[in-house]
This record gives structure tokens, C-alpha cells and sequence, in this order.
């Protein structure tokens, strides 16, 4: 279930034979390479290189590994952009973002699709029936280095091609937008400007398109280079390794072109960035933050329908976050043992070896960039594969008894109109996940819209703009719903529905909110009643019935509102509240809860139950003597332990 | 005295007669339109729609309102910004800022003021004379979202100009701008350049100058707008929104072309912006800080030379702060009163109703925007209709015994050249009015040179140029006088005075500033004498005879000085010091003082005299029980109470 | 030993006389002029006017001066950036940096090159020979206001130029930059990028090299104008006024082609700008930080190989800081006399007067603007003008026990690779600085491969790339060395040492750095051992023989290691860890230490000592009473004490 990075164009290919055969003995039984090799595969325009990546393929394949192809478009070589120069992105400034590191294009670019699909063609048609290649990835970490997302000429002519086939009529645009405000109402497409770089803010239902269009975009290059290898790759699957922390594009849409989704996991530069309190980052700076790749996992088992891997695991310290600590012994084998309890069919370790040259020379792999041998973190992963062999093998990931709803335009509304400086959904959305799972639940994340007659409760945090097909979904199951602030708030042209929020949902519990309020840092709402706890950052003035209000903040409004099995939370609710709206949630759904230790969290795979320590303390389970079928009752930190419950 | 601002092109033409019933029965009487509906006037170049505007007009005055109606120059439609693109402002990393919000121009345009003066010549001509309307809002809030100055190639050209009549010749210029300094010479006025995006720091009398040619232009825009609408809708007042909290061009010298000067009062998202300290900020969160509305009444007073309106009137959450928090319930009406109390002929709410698309949707009115019936804040201006027509006529306003002195090209001056990174003229101007207000004073606004010989106490917190004019108005009054920190410090032409600072004022002090000191955060000096308290941020270094000192540092240097009825205060005195400085003033002027609790303010009109609480707690006040107007002697928060003074 | 700037084109002409007595009666002997003048010596291209620059030449000279003439090409009038508009730097973010200030020219222009040829010929051609003038000052502050690097057309043209020579092929820089990596390799050396702009990180080796590049030609730049001095100007030193806290090029590099280094001394302002602690800024806002004048003072020693001065010393407040206090009294007699004990050929103050006009009239000079006498701070240069001439001739300076290894490069490897956001090499060498001067130890600051022949103790604060030359030095000294963190860690071309760091140093203590973890504010690690303290910031993980742990972190890894004579230290020390260490190292070379007050600072000149009290209580000194040349035993704030030590 092990695999690791590789790339061979960074070595001398005397030492492939050697990499490949220490990979095989070290436990590990995938590859992938190519994914940065565009400057090698074609040194100059027209001139393909190909043998030596077919050597490379060869020497894994005989070796025994496995090996996933990757083809190279993050990386156009400086002789394409010096050709095309407009195939680069330009910021939000209008600065354009030149050649130099990778990712420097513009999904708007025809000239770079074309591009892009030749290279494809070439690499796919050269090895795609190579007998050791098992997929493919496409490109790379679309949207890393906030790419998801160009403002140049070229994006505005795609975007006015994507308004016209939207909305046929400027008639209709004018009126989807509203734009009899401010005198925005435009007379031919090619009068839409770019919804950047104005005096002030620039209409919140353009800024949507934008998003949504530049989203298409991504999903839309995907597909393309998907259609070209299977045409040249048969049998072999598809997939793409997304970021981690990263909501610019809709991963949905995009993995539904995928075979499986694998995505890039490093937890402890992901907790740096994430806005956790100063405490949290200190607490969890050598382990990462418990929910950081479980979160993620989880994410991406929806993306993949429920085929996923980890791509790239990180093996050691990284050079990208602001800080970069050494993780904590134990943990590197912890972030492998976790993604398989949450299902991953692998964990490819980034990357063989350290890089002694290039930007992330500072960035760990499973052997120290000296070739001496195995860095602390390739030990580590040397010890799973030991522990995987031993242990045989897993059952079957099952789905979870309880459903989060994540909806990507959800985050692109709440950033185009916050409304209050520190309404994050990403944040909104996590933090949910982590009540639940301090609870001891096992999560399935799930797109809005989704099936979700088969869970018992399911959350939204937070989804703005509430779809027919989501709409239903939520009609259609039995189970307990709850929703988080600002669900229902939007129509999907980003206007204030007219029944006023929550607009469709309405349906489900009878209230309108008549007035929200964003509240500074040192403000805090109390909240009592049935559930009780605190509120910041956000809440709502609600009118409604007073039979269905569950609790009330100190001014006598409704805080909770519910109406038999739907519930509507009226704020941001601190983790607290969260986690006693989520026991009465549950309790009514019939599912059990516990409650862990802050650092200590619980995953179940099949009929095997894992348990993972963040905490610098040990942690004490309990489960029969006979059951342990790794490590013991007490869990020491960075530790796992699985057992079996029958 | 109500109104409100509508936008009948938001709305179904067949809502607008019961929209007008309604605004009658609510008590309101007049109603501004039209300021942002070029694109429905003109929706083709040289297209004129103006019949439904005129349908608006007959409607709103058939149901008996007054009609303000506006110019609809700050938001050019697309089709315009297309044809000229150097229309748009550019700002001072030299970015283009173009379509898709508001006040996408820049003031130096002659295109644009072309087209502008086409614009409002065909509202005036068309409307002008229409018996329901009563008076006339030039454009929208000059100046918002940082467009008082632009700094493109369409800026340059008409600096150079300015330049040119300004000084004749480069030689003047030179010397006046001391051009020696750097290389700076320049030998021919196409030879200046615009003050920005310089290796560093480029010369002060250059900036200043560049400021007072950006802040002329929005005059002469202005006055053109004035003279059109005057020579087409004879007997109506003509007049222009200005924005609180702004202080980048000259008020003052805009104001003395209008017949009535008007602001946009949102106390509670001015109160997010002004830097108060994050406890001021977390306590006048839901309310706004006291002296915010206040603050602006008094200065919007003098620059409609006594006559005065507010145009837009916060009526619940806005959309544009960092936090938006709904006002606390009585704030509004609390808001119309304290209004009235300061003088304003009318308060205009804003808006009708809350619109549900673009980029305010966000922002309450006094309507849902589902059109189910009154906002909170609604509600509240309904009571204060309803308390109005109860109490009858109100008594005319009077002087104040208090001028405070406000300078536009203080504040120019300053952040050009703060010195100290915490040297803020607005906050320093504005902490002087609390700490005047807090001791129960009413003021009266003024700008230099104003004359003063109604007043007995004078306050200027910081007047760095003093001009003739000026220094004669504070020599021909008996008023006590009390100048702050850098008062005098600087010539015209942004030198230090030949004689030192206080410059000129040293014919009313005998003094010379030695040295300034700027103190960093941590720096607190304290202050002994016959006053005493705290200075930071600032301090000077005085010479001066023994006997003019009042108070002293630590060090023994004079930190107040007096010379008969002119005092001046050598730093950034915290509030408990300016508070002692004004006690002892007043005395000496015989004005009476009492020290009112933080979060109290009072206000005369006539002989009422009103009350209001911004605090949490209620507030007892001492008044014969038969002198009550509105309220009692018990102020609850947010509450008003008015009562006779005989 | 004294002397001061001057700028006769800032007033009347009928002044200088009187200045130039005034200046001879205050004790000054040499006066600095010209360095801003091109826009008067040339205010037409091509009209020169040098007989202005004579006659005041001549002025200064008649009255006894010695005169220090400057090229004035700082700033290159504005018809010169007319004619040539390349001329002007372009910043990272690709804005042009045009005409305004100083210093707005790219040293890659040819034609600025050219140009300031020429006027540098001027000038030296027409007064070189002057008996009056004794020496030349190139320029002012090169690389001021982030101007060493330049990131425009014309710098791309120069920077391809450079890696051509420098490289040779495409295919020998494509090895060194590892451009393997990431798809950057280039076929020809006309597609190099400027490494700026890009979507991310360029990479290190790149930007290394860049910056080398960008050094380069301040070199060449310097020694152009040299050459041209040299050859007018027989006799005369020719110099260069580096800026204070600036390591963007190699002032080592530049110090090779003058006679000797000058500084520009305001330890105020640069306490305000240096990353100190608020507690430590608060504490010497009114002083400057003890070791911030020495530091440089130590180091412009170095890259004037023995010769240097001090060529503006703040004589009052300054006008560029975020705060500019006025300096404590006494403190600028104190800044002179420190200046002398550490070696300085002249103390000249900046400026003779305030200029009352342009960009800096907020700072201060010996006299104030109004001509009416002197400042303060003119006031103390006359008393240490009396003093000096009381004590009579001074002892010859001789070498410190103490070296400290600085290297410009390791600043720029450290910035682009920071890995943690905390690291910052300028600080760590000042914190190893100040350790060491509070132990009461002089030291001679060096560059890396200097000879250290003479030391007894050598301190390396961080030497990330170890020359073949510098290793030699470290080797033939018999001095103790102490390295720090990083130290070997990068080859020449910025990639990992092939045998891991610390590369070449493994030859001196063997051991391997096998991860670095760079550490969030939140996290201490101890240390305990032989010596013990605290790590922040950043540690080392390192494999070595037991035998060489000095000293362990909790975890047991080694945090000191030593062999012989040369130890490392595996983390960013504290000050008290920092202080242990050198204790002990020290004690081995027989270098005896004393522990002083936080704010006291001693050194020796000849047999002279020195103490200067930073701290706001007196200090008491024991030495025998007949021995005081200057002051007594007991050490006021801001006080000087000199006694005679045999």
C-alpha cells in the first residue's frame, strides 16, 4: 500500500537500477514519476526525448514496481513561454507571473491547451501501454500558488465567451447581476470587464462568475488531457493530485473526471497556514493538528467517490510554511497509518531522495540528499511497510453514520462578501469536522446535492447557495440535518433570496433572518436553552414561531432554531456549542458519541478500530487484551494503536 | 425634518406609488433619487431616457414628497469608460482603477468633465423646473474610496498647469519648493513630475502642492456641476453628500459654492475605521463612539455656512466595515435626534429599501428587502416621525461658546510629513472635540480665518500653516485661545518659519520650538504644573522665558505655555490632560464646564437642551419635572431625553 | 578629529564666509560638500557651472578647512532622466522607480554609467588639484532605499551579460543552478529571467547569483569613479559613505578600491528599524542600542582595512524613522568619543544647519535652521571639540583579541533562504556581537577567508557557504573558533554540500547536519551540557561521535559539538547560551571576559579605556584616580569615562 516520488531526470541514471531495488526492499510498491520533466521530454520545440523516461519506466518496472506516469504541463519550459508569452498568468494587480518556478500559465490560454495536449499525446502515446505503468497523473496541484484564478486579456476573452454561452442575452446578464446598480448595465458581452481592479468592490454576482468560470476552466483542461490518455492508455487510471487547505476550484466537478483522486498531505505546514490560534499552532506545531489530514482524507475519498490516495506523504520537515519544524518521532509512521484507517489504497511518500539543489532543497524525502541512507522519516516508513506485511490483509473502508456537506461556491461567497472580516467557511467547515470527531464519529464528507438516504446525521456548516438537487437531497433522507449560519442565504445569482435567508430551506423550518450581525474580536454572544455555549464572529436576528426555538442568546432571539429533524444554528458557534448541538444532534439520530481527549482521535475501518495520539501525554483505551493488533491499550504520543472490534 | 434616499430604477415601476403612500404615512417628507442612474438615462451614447425618471418624479411628488434629485456623474456607464479610458483615476502604484464599481474618473478629465456637464445639463434642463423638485445633490461623495487624487498621465498634465499659473515660472517654483535640495531643479514646467513612485520619499512642498491642485479640482468640478444646475432649475438649493471621516480635499472651499452642505452619517462603521483603541471599539461596537455623528454635524454645519442636512442616515448594519453589527435597539432613532439636536433641517435615511442584488445587498434600509414590511431600524424612524409631530416646531439653532479650528491642509500637511508614525491630525482634532465634549461644551466648527469674535473659547488642535488671514482672526477676537502641537511649524510653501515654529503665532506667544520629539508607543512623558497629565506619541522642545511656562516635563522644559489669553500645548496630550488644559481655558473665558460620564453627551438647540447615552448603563439627570420634552430624567441606553431651559 | 557636511548651495552665498570661521571656532577641521550638486555644477546638459563649487571650495579652504569633495552622482537631474528614461531602477514588482528623490538610477545603464563618467571627470578635472581638497567621496549610500538590485529591461540585458562570462554555456549553468529542476533549464543565455515575478520561488541559485551580479556592479560602478578621481586628483583619498544596517552588497568588495571606508552613523534611527524587542526599543529609544555604532564602527574598520571614519554622525533627531525621539542630553558627545575609541580618523556631524526646505528639514544639524546658533547636539560637538584638544594626541588604535567572522553573502542566502521566518543573519552576528561586548571584549570584525593569524578567538555567527580560502583560514590560525548554525550548510552554487553540512568544516569537527527545524515564536528548546541555555528560532539535527557533545538538547541530539580548538553550535542561542559559549571558548584561548552591566560598554584605544554608560543610571568604574583622562569613576547616563590602563 506504499509508494514514494521519484524523479529520475535528478539523478544519475547509474544510480536508478540502485534507487529502484533499495524502493522494492524498503517496502514500497508504486512510483511516480515525470510530473516537472516537460524541459527533458522536449529540450526544444519539436524535439522529443523520450527514451530516457522509457528507460526510467523500464528500470522501476523491472525492479517490481508499479509506476504512475505524470504528464508534465505545471511546468511549460522558458522556450514555449518566450514563444507565447501570453501564456502566463497575471495577479489581481495585473502583474503578470512570469517564468521561474512552475504553474506559470493561464487556463485561459488556447495556445497552451494545445500545448499542453500535445505534450500529453506525447508522453501518453510514447509509454501509455508501457506494461509497468498503472495511471496517470495530470499536471500537477492545479490552483497551487493561488493559479486557480488569472486576470489578463486572454481571461477576460474566455470569460466573455463563457457569459455569452451562460446567459445568451446581455438582457439576462444585466438582470441575473442586478446591474441597474451603480450603472453597471453593459450593452454587448465584450463590455464585461474583468471583476478586478476597480475603485472599490465590484459586483459579488460577477465575482461568482468569475470564480465558477475560472473553475470550469480547470475542470475543463482536466478532462481534455483525461480524454488523451485514455486514448492512448487503456486500462490504466486517471487521477490528479490535489493541494490540501485549497478551495479555489470545485474538486468535485473536477474528480468526476478522474478514476481516483489522490491528494498531497503535509500536515504540519497546513497547521502553520491554517488560522488556528497561536496556542493550537504551538501545541501541534511537530504533529500537526489532529484533523488536518483526516479532514483532507476524508475530502478526498468524496472527490475520488471513494477511491483515493495519498500522493504525495510528507516524510520529514518541509521548506514552504513559515516555520518548518522536524515532526515529532512516530509521526511520519502516524500520518501513514491514519490515511489508511481513512481508506487510501496508497501513501506515495514525497519524495526518494532530498534534492541537494533547486527551491526545495530544504524539503525532507525518505533518504538524506547525501545518498548515506534512510532519513528518520524513511525509517519510519520502513516500519509500516514491516507492520503492514505483518499485520495482512485490511477490510473494507465502510461509509461513516455521519455526512459533512462541503460546497466550494460556499467558500467563494463568503470571500467575495465576508461581511464580517473573520467569517472563514474553510475554518467554519473544519471546525465542525473537528467537533465531530473529538465526539469519536467517523465522518464522510459529501458534496451538496449528494445522496444522503444511507447517513443518520449530517452537517452543513454553512452552504449559502441552496440548489433544487440539494434541496432534495436533504428532503429525501431521514436523517437529522443541521445547519450552520448563512445556509440558504444566497440564490444562485448572489442575491437575498425573496422570502428572505434561509430561502429554500424555509421548507424545512418555518423562520426568515431579518438582520445579521458581524461581530468584532472582543465581542461574544451567549447562547441558552437547550444547548448552550458561545457564539462569535457572526449571528443572526431571526424572526420565527417560538416553538421552535432550542436556545436564545441573551437578548431573547433565537439562537437554535428546529423543526423535527432539521436544526439551524444562528452564528458561529465556538467549539463548545458546536459539540452540544452535535450530542443533542446525534443523540436524536441514534448515533453514540464519546467524548476524547482534545489530542486523541479515533477512525474505524471495517472491523478494525484505529486510534492516533497528538498529545505529548499518553493516553490510555480500552478494548480486550486479545484484540490489540497494533501496539497496546496505552497509546504513547505520536502512537497508534489498532484493534479489532467484532 | 425626515426623508430618505429611493432608487426607483431598483425597483418594479408598478411598486413606486405604493413605495411613495408608504414613505408618507411613515411620516417622511422628502426624497433624494437619481444619483447613480446614468445608465438608465443615457443607456446608448446620446440615447436619453429620461421619461421614466420623470414618471418617478411625478409619482413621489403626487403622494406630496419632496423631490432632491441628483447628478448621475458618479458612475459613468461602461459604454463611456470604453470610448475614453483615460477617463479612469489611476492610483499611486500607478494601476488603472476602472469599471465596475463607482467614481471610476479622475477629476482631471476634460473628456470627462465634458460628459459630465453633458449629463447634468440634460437632468436639469429636463427636470429642473418640476414643481416637486425641491433642490439638487451634485454627484456622490466626492472623494470616496481614495479618488480625491489620481496620479496618471491625464493628472500630470493638468498638474503642470496648475503649476504654471500657480508660479509663473520653474525659477519661483524652485525656490518655493527649495529645489536645491537633491538635484531637484527643474527648468521647464513640463519637466514636473508627479509626487509618487519615487525611489523614496519625494519633496513635502511638491505634495502639498500636488494635494491642494487635486483638492482645487473637485472645486471647479463641483462649481461647473452647480452653475449648470442652476441656470436650469432656478429657486432650488443645490448641494452634495459629503463622506464622514474624510479629510482629503477642502470642505470648506467645495461648501461655499452650495447652497446647504449634507453628509452620510454611519457612525457605526466610521467607529470600526477611526483608530480608537480596541476597547473603545469593543464598547461602541452596536452604538458608534459618542462624538462620531456629533463630530460631523458641527463640521458639515460650517461648511453649509448653517445650513445642513444629513443625506444618508445609517438605519441598521451596513456592508462595508470590517465588522458589521446590527445598532443596538433605540440607536437609530437615538442617531435622528442627536441630528436634530445639532441642527440639521432634514435627515435622510438610507435607503427605502434594502436592495437584494449587487454590491450593497448587505446594507440594511428601512425595509426588508423581501418588501414584508419595516427593518428594525425602520421602525424606529417611524417613532421618531411619530414624536416629532408631537412635540411641535422646534426652536432655531444658536452659536456654540466653543470654535474649534479644522484644516484641511493640516491634515495634508501631516501625513505628508508625519515625523512620528503615530502623528494622525484627525484623530488628534477629533480627541480634542471629546475631551471638549465630554466636559458638556456644544462647538461650533470653523475654518481658519474664520471669524471668531462670537466665541470666547477658540481650540486649535494643530494648525500647522497659519496664514494671514488666519493669524489675524485669532488677534481681532477676545476669545481665550488654545493651540496644539506643530501649530505654526510650517510656511506656505511647506518650509520651516525663518524665526522657527510657532511662526507667526510667535507674535502672540513669545516662544521658539527648538526640537520635535516623536514618541514611539512604549514612550509616555509626563506633565507638571498648574495643569497636569500625560503626553505621547509627540513632544517639543521649547525656549522660552520662565514666566510664559504653565506646566513642565520631567526635564523641566515647558510643556504648556501661556501668554495672556493664548496658550499653546507642546505635545500629543492624552485625553485626561487636553481635559484640564480646556477647564482652565474655560474658566478663564468664563465658560461653564461639568464633567459629564464617558459615555454621555448633551447638546443645546435653542432653549431644549437633549441628552444621549451611548452606554450600557442608564444615566440620571437633575431637571425640573416639568421641563421634560421627550423622554424623563432617566436615560436608559441609547436613549434621549429632551428638556426646556429657560 | 572632527568635521561636518555642508552644502553651499543651500544658502546665500554671502553666509559661507561667516560659516566656514564659525566652523573652524567650533573645533571642526573638515567639511564634506557636494554630493547632491549636479542639477547647479550642470543645470543645463552639457552647461557646466563650477565656479559656484570653487569659490566655495576656496571659502572653506581660506578659513583653514580641509575639504572632502563628492561626484554628485546620487542624483542625476531631471533632464538627464528625460533624455534617458532607462536610467531609472525598477522594483521587484516590476513599478518603474523614476525621478523624485535620490539614487533613482539602475547601476546596469550604460548611459547612466557614461553620464556619471562625465560629471565625475567634471568635478574631478576642475577642483582636484585644489590645495584645499584632501579627498573624495564617490557617490552617496549606494544601495540606499533598496536600490542594489534592480529588476528591469536594462538589468536583464547586464545580468545575461554576466552569467555569459561568468559560465560560459548554458549546460555548465543549468548544472550549477540544478535546473533539472522544475523544467528551468535554458538553452541560451539571452533566456535567463530576472528571478523575480514569478508565480513562486525562483530558484536559490538563480537569486544568488543575481545578487552577486547586482554587487558587481557597484563595484565596478565604484571603481570606474575612482579611477577617474585618481587620475585628476593626485594625493587625495578617494572613499565611499557606506549606509548603516545594509548587507545588500559587498562592502568588502568596494572597500578594495578606496583608501578608506566612511559610514553614516544614526544609531537612533537604526535601533528604530533593527528587529529589537519592543522592551529593548522603549529602553534606548533616546540612546540607540550600546552596540549598534560600534558594530559598524568595527566593521567599516574592516572595509577600510584599518582606515575609516565616521562621515555623518547624527548630531539630533532624524526625520526617517518611524519615531525620532531627541537624543538623551550627553548622548551625541557620547556617539563622538565612541566613534574615536574604536578608531575613527574624523567624526563629521550631518549637517552643518538644518536646512529649513526639501525632503529632510525635520533633521537636525550643529546649528538650527534660523541661523539663530547652535543646536543641542552642536553644543556637545563643541565640547568634545574642547576635550580632544585638552587630551591632546591620541594612542594608535591596535588589533582586537577577537575576530568576527561578517559575510554579505551569508545575508543574501539566508534572505531567499530563510526556511524559517525568524532567521535573520544580520541579527544573529549583532546578537553574537552584543554577547561578546558584554563580556567586555573588543573585537575586529573580518571578512570570511581573512587572516586569523593574529586572534586568539574567533566567532563565526554563520557561514553558509565556506570558500576553499576562507576553510584555510580557519585551518592555519591556532585561534579558538566558534561557528554557528548554517555554517558549511550550502556549496557555491547554493545546493546541499555533497557530504551533507557542514561540507567543508566536517574537516574541522566531524559531524553531520541531518534536518534543520526552524522553530515558530512559541517554541524554546533547553540546552544542557558543559555549557546551557536556550535555542529558539531554529535547531539542527546532527549525527556525530558522542565524544564531541559539549552539550544536548531534552531530546539527547548534540546542541554543542566540539573538537579541539573549533566547536559549532546547532541552533540560534539566546544571549545567555550565546554568553556560556563564549565564556568557555574564552577561558581555552586565554582571552579573560568580564561580565558588564546590560548597558555599559567598554573599549580600549591604545592604552586608553574607554566606558560608555547607554543606561539610565550611573555606573561605577574601579581604576586608580590618577589614571581618569576624561570623566571620573562614576559613569552618568549618557556619560563618557577615559582612564589611562599601563
Amino acid at each position: 500500500m506504499l509508494g514514494v516520488c521519484y524523479y529520475p531526470e535528478h539523478w544519475p541514471e547509474s544510480w536508478w537500477a540502485d534507487d529502484a531495488r533499495r524502493m522494492r526492499d524498503l517496502g514500497l510498491r508504486t512510483v511516480r514519476i515525470g510530473e516537472f520533466a516537460w524541459s527533458r521530454i522536449e529540450p526544444e520545440p519539436g524535439r522529443i526525448e523520450i527514451d530516457w523516461l522509457r528507460r526510467a519506466v523500464d528500470t522501476l518496472g523491472a525492479a517490481g514496481l508499479e509506476v504512475v506516469l505524470s504528464t508534465p504541463t505545471a511546468t511549460p519550459p522558458k522556450w514555449l513561454m518566450d514563444a507565447h508569452p501570453e501564456i502566463a498568468p497575471v495577479d489581481e494587480d495585473g502583474t503578470v507571473r512570469g517564468f521561474g518556478s512552475r504553474r506559470h500559465y493561464t487556463f485561459s490560454s488556447s495556445v497552451f491547451a494545445s500545448e499542453a495536449a500535445r505534450i500529453a499525446e506525447v508522453v501518453a502515446r510514447s509509454l501509455g501501454r508501457h506494461p509497468a505503468v498503472v495511471g496517470w497523473q495530470i499536471d500537477n496541484e492545479y490552483g497551487c500558488h493561488n493559479t486557480a484564478l488569472s486576470y489578463g486579456d486572454t481571461d477576460l476573452r474566455a470569460y466573455r465567451e463563457w457569459l455569452r454561452r451562460r446567459y445568451q442575452s446581455t438582457e439576462q446578464m444585466n438582470e441575473a447581476w442586478g446591474n441597474a446598480f451603480w450603472s453597471m448595465e453593459l450593452r454587448h458581452f465584450n463590455e464585461a470587464a474583468l471583476p478586478v481592479r476597480a475603485v472599490t468592490e465590484t459586483n459579488p454576482a460577477a465575482r461568482l462568475d468569475y470564480w465558477r468560470f475560472s473553475s470550469d476552466q480547470i475542470v475543463a483542461f482536466n478532462r481534455m488531457q483525461a480524454d488523451i490518455i485514455r486514448a492512448h492508455s487503456p486500462g490504466r487510471f486517471v487521477t490528479h493530485n490535489f493541494m490540501g487547505l485549497f478551495l479555489d476550484f470545485d474538486h468535485f466537478a473536477c474528480g468526476a473526471d478522474l478514476d481516483l483522486a489522490t491528494w498531497d498531505s503535509y500536515p504540519i505546514g497546513f497547521t502553520e497556514r491554517f488560522p488556528f490560534s497561536e496556542e493550537e499552532r504551538n501545541a501541534y506545531a511537530m504533529t500537526g493538528h489532529p484533523d488536518m489530514a483526516p479532514f483532507h482524507h476524508d475530502l478526498y475519498r468524496a472527490v475520488g467517490r471513494g477511491r483515493w490516495w495519498v500522493m504525495e506523504q510528507q516524510a520529514g520537515p518541509v521548506n514552504w510554511a513559515p516555520w518548518n519544524p522536524v515532526p515529532r518521532p512516530g509521526q511520519i509512521r502516524l500520518f501513514t497509518w491514519e490515511a489508511i484507517a481513512h481508506g487510501a489504497e496508497r501513501v506515495m511518500y514525497f519524495r526518494w531522495r532530498q534534492a541537494p539543489f533547486g527551491q526545495e532543497q530544504m524539503h525532507s524525502g525518505l533518504n538524506l540528499p547525501d545518498n548515506s541512507g534512510l532519513s528518520p522519516g524513511g525509517s519510519e516508513a520502513a516500519e509500516v511497510a514491516r507492520e503492514l506485511d505483518a499485520i495482512g490483509p485490511l477490510p473494507a473502508p465502510t461509509l461513516a453514520p455521519v455526512a459533512l456537506v462541503i460546497d466550494y461556491e460556499a467558500s467563494w461567497i463568503t470571500r467575495i462578501q465576508p461581511q464580517g472580516a473573520t467569517f472563514n467557511y474553510g475554518e467554519l467547515a473544519y471546525r465542525w469536522y473537528e467537533a465531530a470527531r473529538r465526539l469519536g464519529l467517523d465522518i464522510d464528507i459529501v458534496p451538496p446535492g449528494h445522496d444522503l438516504s444511507a447517513y443518520r446525521l449530517v452537517l452543513a456548516p454553512s452552504l449559502p447557495y441552496v440548489s433544487e438537487v440539494a434541496l432534495n437531497a436533504f428532503k429525501k433522507t431521514t436523517a437529522e440535518i443541521v445547519f450552520g449560519p448563512r445556509s440558504g442565504s444566497k440564490t444562485r445569482h448572489f442575491s437575498i433570496p425573496e422570502n428572505l435567508p434561509p430561502g429554500p430551506l424555509a421548507e424545512l423550518i418555518p423562520f426568515r433572518v431579518v438582520e445579521v450581525a458581524s461581530l468584532r474580536p472582543g465581542l461574544t454572544e451567549e447562547v441558552k436553552g437547550r444547548i448552550s455555549g458561545q457564539v462569535r464572529r457572526w449571528r443572526e436576528h431571526i424572526a420565527c414561531e417560538k416553538e421552535f426555538a432550542e436556545a436564545a442568546f441573551a437578548d431573547g432571539m433565537p439562537a437554535m432554531i428546529r423543526s423535527g429533524r432539521f436544526s439551524y444554528l444562528a452564528g458561529w458557534a465556538e467549539i463548545d456549542l458546536i459539540s452540544a448541538v452535535l450530542v443533542a444532534a446525534a443523540e436524536r439520530a441514534r448515533v453514540a458519541t464519546t467524548s476524547l481527549p482534545a489530542s486523541l482521535r479515533l477512525r474505524r475501518r471495517g472491523n478494525l478500530k484505529f486510534a492516533f495520539n497528538y498529545g505529548s501525554e499518553p493516553v490510555e483505551l480500552t478494548f480486550p487484551p486479545d484484540a490489540a493488533v497494533l501496539g497496546s491499550s496505552t497509546v504513547p504520543p505520536s502512537g497508534v494503536t489498532i484493534w479489532r472490534e467484532d
